[in-house]
Order: structure tokens, then sequence, then C-alpha cells
């Protein structure tokens, strides 16, 4: 599945790029260029996509929806459910144009109330989608947006001002937002032509001067510098709003708890690291750049880090918290009572100590105060982290008297955004502002963790042939199978393997026309049924105790069309010739993407979304720095170790979609020759499932291609035939036949 | 042949790229990525390249010698000889070891005098190898740098302080310059360990507070800003030395005299368009931008712009001159002596009037007197016009008190580099920094032109069968001829064809292990014999009275051993995959560049050069903006109707060379799709000569690899036996015959 959130900063310096304008040609792009390196990545996801992003919309999935549509398991974790069911369980039913008259009101003259409370004094309020630590997925208490404005899709932010109220979405939620938005709300449609960003919208709608306010836990430090700045031209003031968020305030006690799900020790026959040795490499990293502390504030990066596992959020294995590492102590800021006396005792062992999850933001201030220099990842850590660090650095500086300031200076000059960076020329003090240290180490996967995405790529493999035996059954007895019910029990195939835990993802489960949506997400009111008429695509994945997976199929139950077949193999056809790829060490991913592609543009075809993004090892199944994509926005070199998708498509609007996917393996490949005195790099499949024969027009093929395709599916035979029985294990024979061989 | 000097900026805004260390390895890429996009694009044909190129040491050819290493011709112009006959006949003679207690000290001495000449007072002076407009090849009173070191390599820089005196070259040139270099000079190696770039030099001979003086025609406006800012961390002053070249004052009366060749009328059947349409072209970009005026300093844009050529210089067909052209106006400023009744007429038909070459300064001093807006693309136009135009604005405003700044400035703060910028922000005065309008629309031909192309493109090929048909009849016969005796029999069967000029750059002509250097040029002194047991490498060009072609082919005369013949065909597969790459409009070159890669790096092989680079109608055989690199930094998209060379290779150290090289147009394909509604591009073929089968190891080919060979040799005989009788006709049908085809 291609990626499609954010992809984060790989390495200091290395993704600054301003871009052609003509190779921009979505405002989005154009904004997310300027506004950051890493947002500059995400946009080339969307190159050619009609979305005009308003300025925080930024984070919009590229490929699949996010997990807001949802609803509480209990736990205070979402659970997959339809937006209907979703609005009724969780008290969101002032959505709907119906309901308008009654709740919609309500919410949003209550939040403008707190807008006039003497320590706000806000004349806008801007409810982003995100957590305060830049997650995919995220927990139901966090969903503000959605609470607020009725909208239950994923990527969204919504801008209230005293007088105005406005939504910005971007395609694949217009008819949505507008089935669910009341009358008091204008929808924004991004990437329409005309519609501008949030913050055009509040220099238009705003007089000059007023006060836009923020949660600034909700926002990267470098977002809401952006914002401050592009709200400056009209002589808005950013406001971090401190000590409550408006909306948690309206939300009241229907607000759900946040999640409490307990924590568990990722074992480190799964791990391959143990933490101290993790940490050592920080504080390694902390000496060399001359840092006493750093904040870790990605999940995953926690996760991976401290060898924890979690379940705050759904598809994901993560726990909120913070993680703080000194040169010789390490906290993790994290509510204690998901920590169970295990956990507990796997800390302890390496030295790490526990705080209360709020706890951060003093703690920084407790750093600052003692002089600390801090590394901060300015594009994940928040601005509330961030800021609280900088006024507290002021503070401290001020009462030293070393710095030239005066000491009567106004406290609000301390939320002073625009100083970004001062702190690294000032010296001793203050922040280095660079890449978390945990992102590439993470990203490059040991031999244990390479061992566990093998294994249970395997099981998962497994369970994918039962589940394509089953189906293939169903669908020739013409059995009316759902693209929901269809996914439903790919869950259950996936739910009897040793060490499953949840799916990685929403399965994108989309049977003829829905298939060509990339983004498409069945619900059950509305899902289509999959017959034998059409290609039928299906992404899905899992998270595992020892690895996540993520995996396309498109298969046709009855007689493909020659266009079918051709659109098809070319697919295949990009897909084989990057699965081969040779390429020198420090080459990035995007130097690969084209591979991929050449067989489409050979007859003028191409797909709107990158060919692969990285995978965490039982752990997000979208992690960075690394991405093979058509924008050269993200210069990370693939490296030996890391593991990418590899998964190019076809969507033929209103007709069919196409995609194939496997993960793959950065591995060394031993040459003959080593040109340059350096190594050569190639992939290793992860993925062992087998790709529809007749879907392919072998006279397309080259003779290598052909091979390709046959010793891949003796592979899958060899590998995956062990695991299955009876019905399933016939079905992986007979779908691992050797391809008509053209070749002389 | 891969471009070598430096690339142009595309596209205003669309270059600057920050490039991660990573993707970075050689020092000199990384100080040209800092210095400026064209320079960072230079660079990037220089990755893995072991040249640490000093500040300005930038303009490095990194595939061919530039042609400083040449004498002249009576009328000012070089032409090619040995190094030793140069020295002979051009009074370089202070050069040489021997002859160093002689001469070299006296032309350090009398340079070093004028350091203390009141209007001058400097402490070091630097001599580039530049001429006063970026072009690659020069005219030899341009030559000071080689007249005051005595080191004729076509790269280098000379740094002379009163102490100290070191030359900057790099790997090709380090054997040379020692031998030709005095004792007195200091001879660094760019590209090795630890060697300092001259301002770090600089930095580091000098003690604080220098002053460092250089002829501001020599140096781009972007260049000498860099150079300012480089030494000012040790507060040296960057001077431009006005009024004179101290070199020139040294050379003295042995100076040759510029050229004073006659330019002559491209005729508009080869132009294609004529002059008051390109000048209404440049004219309506002007209003588009709010300028008045625009100064071209290019001397291949003046020349196309004008529909004139001369022949100042070798190899191209240009003229020393600048061009301006206002609203209403145009002026060409050259020295008239060059202009003959028949360009005077042609001109004044266009509207365009002629002023003296030295008189641009002081129409620049007029056109900011008169308050107009300048266009200037500072990476091209030189430090002299751009600082004298802000002087002028200066003393303009000041003149009419419009400006804050005090009437009674220095004189010197006009030269103050470091507001450049700061007229574009002032408004309706000064300047618009910008990559000049011609750039771009140059590099696009029109129809008149890619048929001069095609048709130049045929007479050349008739005469290299003719060559390749007699060279292989001197082998076989064991006819001991040099690589120079070759490359001058070439010149001789090209002079016979229909508008044959000159050669287009020195003929690479190497044999066995001289093919492996890719910047080889074989003097006759120092050059092996052309053989039948190695591989003979062969990269020429010709200049046309109606195209500018640019071949590489590589040949084995004997048995090539399986080794050769993998590589060469590896080599092959790569030309052939970007052959007949179809892409998206708006892609830039370097997303096709794998595609030329992938075939060698399968085998743990590359090649340390671009694969394409843009070629002129009649012109340049190296311009840009386009080009076809594995580095990032040139994003300009290839569009319909530029021309590109395709020239993979592959190098074996002291073994042999393979290069195989052909000139293609950028077409648009006509498919049955054309997915997002936009254009696919791809290549025609402007080159047809036989690419020798005995090389081609077929096992390795896949049946459309063959197509693709035998289509080819099919085309060649097609179109170029008809120029073809004899011998060199039947060389022709015995060369273009099918390959075995192993497809079924």
């Amino acid at each position: 599945m291609p990626r499609h959130h954010k992809i984060r900063r790989a390495v200091e310096h290395s993704s600054l790029i301003s871009l052609p304008s003509h190779a921009l040609p979505t405002p989005m792009a154009m904004e997310a260029a300027r506004l950051s390196p890493s947002l500059a990545a995400a946009a080339f996801f969307a190159r050619r996509r009609p979305t005009n992003s308003p300025l925080l919309c930024r984070r919009i999935p590229l490929l699949r929806p996010l997990a807001s549509a949802s609803a509480s398991g209990g736990d205070g974790r979402a659970v997959a459910l339809s937006s209907s069911e979703l609005r009724k369980r969780r008290g969101l039913s002032s959505s709907g144009a119906a309901e308008s008259a009654s709740g919609g009101d309500e919410k949003l003259r209550a939040l403008r109330s707190l807008f006039a409370l003497p320590d706000v004094s806000i004349d806008a309020y801007i409810v982003p989608s995100q957590d305060a630590h830049q997650s995919e997925f995220i927990a139901e208490c966090f969903m503000r947006r959605a609470f607020l404005t009725g909208f239950t899709g994923s990527a969204g932010t919504a801008v209230v001002t005293k007088i105005n109220a406005a939504l910005w979405t971007d395609g694949r939620y217009f008819l949505q937002a507008e089935k669910e938005l009341s009358h008091e709300w204008t929808l924004m449609r991004s990437g329409n032509h005309g519609v501008p960003t949030t913050s055009e919208w509040l220099n238009d709608v705003l007089p000059s001067g007023c006060r836009v306010g923020i949660d600034p836990f909700l926002f990267s430090f470098d977002a809401a510098e952006e914002l401050k700045d592009a709200i400056s031209s009209k002589n808005h003031e950013l406001v971090l709003v401190r000590g409550m968020n408006l909306v948690d305030e309206v939300w009241g006690n229907a607000r759900p708890k946040p999640p409490k799900a307990p924590t568990r020790v990722h074992d480190i026959k799964y791990a391959g690291i143990d933490v101290p040795s993790k940490l050592s490499f920080v504080r390694s990293h902390l000496t060399e750049n001359g840092c006493d502390a750093v904040v870790i504030s990605m999940l995953d990066e926690v996760a991976w880090l401290l060898n924890m596992r979690g379940s705050d959020v759904p598809h994901s294995p993560v726990f909120y918290s913070y993680l703080t590492v000194e040169v010789s102590t390490a906290t993790l800021f994290v509510d204690s009572s998901k920590v169970s006396e295990d956990v507990l005792e796997h800390l302890q062992k390496a030295g790490v100590k526990l705080k209360p999850y709020e706890a951060i933001v003093s703690e920084v201030e407790r750093l600052a105060e003692k002089g600390a220099k801090l590394w901060l990842d300015s594009s994940s850590v928040n601005a509330a982290i961030v800021s609280a660090f900088r006024s507290s650095c002021d503070r401290y500086m001020n009462k030293k008297g070393k710095a030239g300031r005066k000491i009567e200076r106004k406290e609000a000059s301390s939320d002073d955004l625009t100083t970004r960076g001062a702190g690294v020329q000032n010296g001793a003090l203050h922040a280095v502002y660079k890449v978390s240290p945990v992102t590439l180490a993470k990203s490059v996967k040991n031999e244990a963790e390479i061992e566990g995405m093998k294994n249970s790529h395997l099981r998962d493999a497994a369970a994918l042939a039962e589940f394509w035996c089953w189906l293939e059954e169903e669908v020739c007895k013409s059995v009316l199978l759902t693209e929901v019910q269809v996914a439903e029990k790919l869950l259950e195939f996936r739910q009897k393997q040793d060490g499953f835990i949840e799916t990685s993802f929403d399965t994108i489960s989309g049977y003829g026309t829905n298939g060509a949506i990339i983004h498409y997400r069945p619900t059950p009111e509305s899902c289509s049924s999959v017959g034998s008429d059409n290609l039928f695509l299906l992404d899905s994945g899992a998270q595992y105790i020892d690895g996540t997976t993520d995996i396309t199929r498109t298969v046709h139950f009855g007689e493909p069309s020659p266009r079918q077949k051709e659109c098809f193999t070319r697919v295949l056809q990009g897909h084989i010739a990057l699965d081969q790829a040779v390429f020198p060490e420090r080459t990035p991913g995007f130097v690969l993407d084209v591979l991929a592609r050449s067989s489409l543009w050979k007859i003028g075809l191409d797909y709107r979304h990158g060919t692969g993004h990285g995978v965490g090892a039982a752990l997000n199944v979208h992690e960075g720095p690394q991405s093979i994509s058509y924008r050269y926005g993200n210069l990370t070199a693939l490296q030996k170790g890391m593991i990418v998708s590899n998964e190019p498509g076809y969507y033929e609007d209103n007709s069919f979609g196409i995609r194939i996917e496997n993960l793959l393996l950065v591995k060394e490949v031993n040459l003959a020759n080593s040109f340059g005195g350096i190594s050569y790099l190639g992939f290793e499949k992860l993925t062992f499932v087998p790709i529809q024969s007749n879907l392919i027009d072998s006279s397309l093929l080259s003779p290598s291609e052909i091979n390709w395709v046959n010793d891949y599916h003796q592979q899958v035979w060899e590998k995956v035939s062990p695991l299955l029985s009876g019905r399933s294990r016939d079905w992986l024979w007979k779908n691992t036949r050797p391809l008509f061989d053209n070749s002389p």
C-alpha cells in the first residue's frame, strides 16, 4: 500500500528543496514544499492529484483513510464501524443536516463563548485532526475535529471564528462532509479551484490584527511556526492556548477517556537489540552533537527504543508517551496504570524512570533551568514542548543575566516562534534542531527484526492463501459477499495465525469501479458485492507479535478483458523491474521510482501515488525516512536492512483498479564487480502470495520477466505450502504453476 | 559526449536544492551546491570522482578538455596543437621546470609589483581560466592563467599573493602541471585529500583583513558574491580591480590581439525564426516581468537571438559580444570590424544598433541613470556589469534623494555585493535577477533547426562511414596510425561534407587504456597507435552550417574479450533503454538517468559522468538548461524540441573504455492512452552510424533489444547508404546486417 502520511526528515540538511513551479502543479504540493521538508516529501505523493490542501490540512492520507471513522471499543481504542453507527455511539449526532438546528449550533456557540475567556482572548480557533505525536492513527479522545464538526472523515481541519466556521477536507470526503456537516459549517473543498488555504481564509475573513488560537500540543513546532508566518501578513497573532483544549471544554464529560490499554515488553527475540544498547546509541549521538538530552515524541520511536509495545490506537502497537534520554538517565512519560510489573522491571533494568505523561512540559522546563542543551526534532515535537523549553531558557538566561535581553520583557515574547534556531547560534544553552536520532536507526532492521518480518510474512501468506481459496470458491458458487464481508473473512483467517494482533490498517477492499478509488474504504451500508465480472483489489495488512505485513493483490474471478490484462501486465512489469533493481549504495529511493513506472508510461498510463513506503518491524505500517516516489524531495538513501513496499498500480476511473504490492528488504548483493569500491544493493522479497496468472498477458513479457514470475511462484509454493493443507494447499499449487514460457 | 561545463539555471526558483551530505561525497559537489544552482548542477557530473575543486576552479570539464591547450591560428583563434608547440609559438616558454629560473619569476615579480599601484592596492590576485562570458571555449588573448603560470591545461585557477603562488587543477592535469609549472608555483591537486579550496587557502596564508583582487569581468556576479562571502570569514575584502587586467599588463605587447574573425548571418532557412520575432519574444518576457531591458552575455544566446554566427573561438560558432534588448530598441556590443555590410543590413532590418564591445559598461550605467529596471542573469552576467549597474543605480537614487541612503556614502560601498537582490525589493528601479529569457527558448528547437540538425547528422554519418571503412582497412593492413592521425583523417572526411565548418570539440581518440581516461585527449608526442588488440573509443563532432553533431562509437578491430563484450553489451542495453523511454511531460532529465545505468548496476558497474547534455543547433555542442544526469540538481523538464545526448559508458582503469553516444530529439509520442490528459514524450534519433556488432553479446539481449539494434541498423542503411558509394557503401552494408535474433 502506498504510504500516505507525512514522511519525516531523514538527515539534517537533506530535504530542504525548492521545487520548480512546473513540478508542483498542486497548491498543496507548493505549499507543503514551502512549509517544511517533511511536508514537501509528503506532498510528493499528491502530484497531479487535484488537492488544494489548506495550510493545516497537510497530513492528508494519500492512499488509505486514517482511523478516525471508527468508534470506541470501550477501552478508548477505536474499532472499525460505519460512520452512522459511530455517530450514534459517540454522541457525534450534532452532525447531519437534519440535526443541525439542534446540536451543531450548541457546540459552536459553546466554543465561541470560550474565546472571550480572560486568559484566552482569541478571535479564531483552529482544530486540526492531529494528536500530540503526529500519529497516523489516533485515539478517540483526540478526535476533536470529528466531535466539533460532526464530520468523521480521517482528514480535515476546522477553523472557527466568532462568525464563521469552515472545514477543509479533500476530494475523498466531499460527499461525506456534505452529509455530516450542519448548515453552520462551510465546506472548503481542498483541491478545487479557488479554494483558499486555512491561513488564506483567515487572512481574508478576519479584520487585520486578530488573535488566532491553537492548542500547541496539536501542531509540530515547525507547523506552528509556518502558520504564524502565514497569518502574520495580515498582522494576526498566533496564540498558543495553554492549559486547556477548547474543544475538550465543550466536549466535557462526554469526552471519551484517554486510552488505558496496558503496555507490554517487546521480546528481545523479536527486538534483537536490548534497551541499554539502544540508549547507548542515542547517547553517543547526544555526545557527538554536544547535547545533554533529547525529547522523543513519535510514538513508534518511543516503542522501538524501549522495546515496548502498546495498543492505545488501532493498527499501530504504540502507546501514548514521551521519552527523554539524557546522558546518564532516561525518563518515560506515560500513564503509570499502563505499566505492569513486568514492564516496570524491564524499564528499571535499562535505567528508565517513569513520570506521568503530562509531566513532559515541566520536564523540559527543568532541563532548561539546569542549562541542558536539548536535541529537538522540531518537525515532530509539538509546539507546546518546544515553546515551553524556550520560555524556560529565556527565563533562565534572564535570571542569570547572561542574555542581552531585558528582564522585564513581556511573557508573551517567550512564545516568539520566529526566534527559532537562535538557540543554536547562542551556543551552549538552548537546543539543537535536528531529526531524531531514532528515525534512521529504527528504519534499518536488525537480524532479529528481519527474521520476525520473514516469519510473520509466511504466516500472513498462509492466511491469504486460505482466504483467496475460500473467496474464489464462494464467488464461483455465486455467493453474494460484500467488500466488507470479504474483509471481515480475511480478518478471521489472519486471526487464526500465531501471534496475530490486529490489522495494520483499514482493509481496502474494492471491487470493480471501487478499485479505481485509490483511497477507497468500504462501509457496510454502501459497499459493493464482489463478483466475477470485474477486477477485485484487496490491500490489507496485519500486526503480528514478530512483524508487520502489507500486501495488495488484484484478481479477476471471471474473464478479464484484454484491456485489463494489458494494464495488469504493465503494472506487473513495473513491479518486476523495481523488484529486480540493483543499485549503488547511497541511492535515494526516488531514483528507482521510474523503473516501476516506465512500462506504464510506454502506453501513456501512470498512477498518482508513490511506489514504496517504509514499514516498521512489528510497528507502524508506514514509517520513514525512506520512500520510493516520483517526487524528489526525499533524498534518504536506501540502506541495507530497510524495508520498503513495491506497489505500482493503475486506476481507470469508473472502471477498475490494479495494484500489486509486496514488501521488500534492502540487502547487499554480491556481484562479480564492485565499481567504485562501494556496495551494491538489491531487494529480497518478504511477501509470498501468488499473483493471478489469468491477468497476465505473457506475450507482453520478456523471457526474464516470465522467469521472474515463475521463480516467484516456485518460492511461494516452497515457502508457504508447508503451512497449508487441503483445499487451500491445492489452491496454492494451482496458482503457482509456471506461466507458459515463450522464450526459445 | 557527456556535458562537462556548467549547466545554467533553467527556470527561476527551480534549481535551489540543498543536497544531503551523503549524496555529495565530493567536496567539489558540496561546495558547488552551496555556491549556486548552476554550479550544483555542474558538480553532479562529478559524483564519486575524486575532485576537490577550489572555489574558483569550478567549471572543470568533466569529460573533455577545453580548448586552451591550443595556439593561435593567426586570427586570434586557437587551433589544435601540442602543448610544447603551443608554448614555443605563444611565448609561454616561462613554463617548464627547466625554464623556471629565467621567466617564471619575472611574470610573478611583474604581477606583484602591480599590487602596490595606488588604485589597486591588493594583497592577492586571482586569475581564473574564464573569459567574460562563461564560455566553454575561449580566445587566446583571454588565456591569462596559461600565460601567467605556464600551465596550459584547460582547467585551473591561479592565485598569487605577495609571497605565494598556487595553481589549482584537477586530476587530469596533475602530471602536465608538474612539468609546466616553475618551482615558484605550488601545485594544488584538487580532489586530493586535504587540499584546500582557493578561498580556504587564502584564508590560511593571508593575515586577517587583506584585500583580494579579481578582474570582475572574469567572474559571474554570483561567483564573485560567493567568493566575497568565503573570504569574509577572515575579514578579507574582495576588490574588483577595474580598468585593467593585471595579467594583461604583464603580458604587454606580447599578448595576442582579440579575435577579429568576421561574423555572418545564420540563414533564416537554418534559423527558422527571424530576429524581429525573437526580439518580440524577449520583449514580451520583459513586459511580463516588469523589466525595461535585459543584458544577454552568453555568446551562444547572442548568436541565437540575432541569427548570427562567428568564429572568434574554436569549436563554437560564436563571436565576442553583449546584447541589450529594451522594449523598443536592441543594441549589439561588438567590434564593428567583425560586422560586414550584409550583417549590418541584417541587424538594421531587425532594429538592432551597434556599439563597441567595451561600451557595455557605460550602457548599463546609462540604463541605470534613466531608471530602467534591468533583467540580469547573475549566474552568467559578470560582476563588472552587475556592479556597474548597481553603482549607477545608487548614484542615481542618491541624486534623486529617493533612497534612504546618505549622499556622502563612500564610493566603495557601491561595490557592495551583499546588497544583491535588494533592488528587487525596492521596487521599480534596479534589477530582476532571473535566468536569461533566451536560455530555454534556445534549447527548444524549431522546425528549421530540427531539419538542419537531421540533415547535418546524415552528412556527418556519411563522413563517419567513410572514416570507419578506411580505418578498418588500415588497421587490418597493420598500418601504424596514431590516435592523433586517426583524428586528423576523420577531420578530412568531414571536411568533404557540404557545409562543414569545424570540429565541435577536440576529438577524444583513445585506444586501449587511453580509452579508459574519460577526459583523454591525445597529443602527437605521447599518443598510442590504434591496433587490433583492444577497444578504440572515438568521441567527435562537427559544426556544420545547418547543425552540430556529437557522436561516440567504440570498436574492436580484432577479437574482443568476453569481458569487453559483456561490458559493451551492458552499456548498449543502457543506451537502448534510454532511447526507448517514454515519459510524461514535465519529467526532468535526471529521472531517466537510471534507465541508462541499471543494466550496468546489475553487474556492479557504473560510469562517472552524466548520461546526456543539451546540444545547440549550429551552436555550442554543450548547452543547457536540460541534462540527463544521476544527480538531482537540474530540475529542468525535458521538452518537445530539445536535443540531448545519450551516452552511457564504462571505463575499466588501465584497460579499456566504452561509450556509445547518439543525439536524440525530444518529441511527443502518440499513444493509445494519455493518462492525466497530458502529453507523453519520447526520443527520435538524430545519429545514424552503425554500432559494432562483434562487440555485442546478443545472448544478453532481450528480443526487444535485439529488435532495437536491427531496426536502428536498418534505418542507418536506408538513410546513409544513398550518400555513399564504393567501399564505404559496402562497409555500411556489412555493418548494418541484423543480429541473430534469438526470439522465437
